[in-house]
């Protein structure tokens, strides 16, 4: 790799002192990678902290043509933050300030360096939340980046729907406004979807606004084990088909199950189950609950175990969350590599069913998790990294998951993105339109220096 | 204008026959125009039926240099489908077929020219509908095409968050998809979403895939007559920031309702009215409805004049919906200037106030209809065409509200779109990030061939 150009480093140096950093142990923090992605440290790391920082550091990149990689706490999965060609990684986890928020307008605007879990804790006092919970306590700057979603996405959206605007430095240092604060607009491109998602690749966001919603009256929550996946996929599609609001619909299956009561020492029943959650005025949450009893009833479901106050329900959504992390836990030695795939909710029984028979032939425990109103499923693959045998046989099922969710009209990725671990999958889904999203790469970021390789090859 | 090339003109005669039509009249119904802008008639019309036909005719197009404009069935209020360049007008509403429908999933796939109507009367037995509602009974690829949104977009969204993904016809002649029939992908850029209000300017939209919903159990609708603007307003703010689903919350100025009276014989009082939807199960409609009596109660509102029936709530929708038409016909000789602003709803009672107060100066009588829960609101104008007096003085007050509306950070058209009137007003709102979206313009019509001059100048 070229050295990063003294007169750059000393522009930087210059300006920021000790938080341009260069030590092994920083760079190597912010590299990224994976069971299945090497680490790519960069060469520099800036912690920034305003947003005309973020723009002297882009002018420079910009002038040296030196890489930029956008990171925020790093908890992405397809190694968006690796640097494969060096360069500067701009931390943005410095920029955490809640610039406005207004109660009459549900909405806010944060610095891409804020968490979701803090962005939360801020509004309490307000009766409104923020919904969008991919679990990990991600910045919402990064949740733009990739699309995020999680448990909520089914009631409230993802990022796609709850994101109103970005401010955006451009690979340029340009600073644009990707729309106005109004709730809906039809002035012009849709700049601020093309920058959500695009994982840092067209500029480094600065800022976001964001939806908020009212805090629902009441919640509740309940965990039903099933006979089968087809039992618990059709309770939610019936439940969807009938307009019940489910708030979140989260299946397991029973080796996640067994993860999470020895990890959490519960005693769920070690079958195919659905973690709920009701949200609304107090009577409709009951009416809801009771309507989908008697869906999933009618679909091989056992009895409901309620989690009614804040406390359990935290705990059951805690268990859930970090269901993938217990069973990181489970294999001593092992590492994990998280996969997502997500089909129309019509084939998810049938994709889950196909995805389980293959894993039960793997070399390799694995857990199976998936939101699952929305046809999106995670498997998380357990696997020995020296052990080839292992390795091989884990892209290999990745490979026929992310074939097999594409035959059923779904994508390669519902909700972790491309990163560099699936642009061939990218390809083989969308075809000519990835050629389409390389003339806008092209177009806005000619000399390709913003976040370089990733989504596109 | 240099006339159409012969090559050209034999070639797409010899396939298409009389469909290729050059008659004064056909393309005098193509021309676009209204009040404020020019007629704009093409040199030919195509009357396409099929997405093989819309390829050969972009591709004779991008081999002569044509100047190409897609159209559905004109209802467009800034003059997307003029042809200031001349061209071809390929006319898309023979492109009418439902290609498929999906009840587990809630989506389907249709040809862009069926329009909305159309498709809800094809839905009828499913249990399912779609909701965007922009009034006129648009085209489906034309309703993408200029983001539109309508009367139900506060519970359903509006096209921005119910197309899952479209084919387009690039401008080389390529077919492509933007994106699989998942609910949500995190799969590279939202290419979706960059043609979804594009205004035809990067491709032509053959098919759109959408999401559908469940017929609500229940409806009702009610109208309820304010003391002020203020209070219409505040009342919805109120209901949405205590969660409340309303379906519908549409303002009428005292102005619009004395139009209504006329045109449908009705006698609501002549002040500023809210017609309100409600959505759900009997027992939640019931009692969002009674929630929302006592909301409105505390801001001055009457007492609600409810319709429960079916036939009783669509009279109650025709009369919102052909208030414009009525306007229009209140003033003999005049022509309607339908505008739209969008501002954050906590600036909106205020926004609406000082508009009513420049409409009240003005030399001509207008009435103003608001999507009062998205914070957008349209003033028709009605105007004596062959008054340039009255002609300026609309152009300054549209002028007014546009600036009005940008300052209190809202945008220039919150559903009609940019087509030729309001490009100034698109640079004055988004500034730099104007010139982000001519890049992408250049990068995927470099030659300028796709609905040449709307959105950007």
């Amino acid at each position: 790799m070229i050295p990063l150009p003294s007169a750059f480093t000393a522009k930087l140096a210059e300006q920021f002192g000790a938080r341009l950093c260069t030590g092994e142990a920083v760079r190597a923090q912010h590299a990224g990678g994976g069971m299945h992605l090497p680490a790519l440290p960069p060469q520099a790391v800036l912690m920034a902290e305003t947003l005309d920082e973020i723009v002297t550091a882009v002018r420079a990149c910009a002038e040296f043509g030196v890489p930029i990689i956008p990171f925020g706490v790093g908890t992405s999965l397809e190694c968006h933050v690796g640097a494969p060609r060096g360069g500067l990684c701009i931390d943005l986890s410095g920029l955490k300030r809640v610039l406005r928020v207004s109660e009459a307008d549900q909405d806010c605007t944060v610095e891409a360096g804020l968490t979701r879990v803090a962005l939360n804790e801020h509004l309490r006092h307000t009766g409104l939340f923020f919904p969008v919970d991919p679990g990990a306590d991600a910045t919402l700057g990064g949740m733009a980046s990739t699309r995020a979603s999680g448990t909520t996405t089914l009631r409230y959206g993802g990022m796609r729907e709850n994101v109103l605007g970005l401010t955006v430095v451009t690979p340029q240092g340009e600073v644009v406004r990707t729309a106005r604060r109004a709730r809906k607009s039809a002035a012009g491109y849709d700049l601020t979807h093309l920058f959500v998602g695009a994982e840092g690749t067209l500029g480094v966001i600065a800022d976001v606004t964001l939806r908020l919603f009212p805090i629902p009256e009441a919640a509740s929550a309940a965990v039903c084990a099933f006979e089968s996946t087809d039992g618990a996929v059709n309770s939610v599609i019936e439940a969807v088909q009938l307009g019940l609001p489910l708030a979140r619909a989260e299946y397991l299956d029973d080796a996640a199950i067994r993860v999470v009561n020895a990890a959490f020492h519960t005693d769920y029943p070690a079958a195919d189950t659905l973690f709920l959650e009701f949200h609304g005025a107090p009577s409709e949450v009951s009416g809801q609950a009771e309507r989908f009893g008697e869906i999933a009833a009618g679909n091989g479901g056992g009895a409901f175990r309620w989690a009614l106050e804040t406390e359990a329900r935290s705990q059951l959504w805690r268990a859930r969350h970090q269901a993938g992390l217990a069973a990181a836990a489970s294999r001593p030695g092992a590492r994990p590599w998280s996969t997502d795939v997500c089909v129309p909710i019509s084939r998810l029984a049938e994709c889950v069913t196909q995805t389980k028979a293959d894993l039960a032939d793997a070399p390799f425990p694995a857990v199976v998790l998936g939101h699952i109103g929305d046809g999106n499923f995670h498997c998380v693959l357990l696997i020995k990294a020296d052990d080839p045998s292992e390795v091989e046989a884990a892209a290999r099922f990745n490979d026929a998951l992310v074939a097999r969710a594409i035959a059923m009209d779904g994508t390669c990725t519902g909700e972790h993105g491309i990163g560099l671990g699936k642009r061939e999958s990218l390809r083989e889904e969308l075809g000519a339109a990835v050629d389409l999203m390389a003339k806008v790469k092209r177009a806005l970021d000619p000399a390709g220096i913003m976040n370089p390789e990733k989504i596109l090859a």
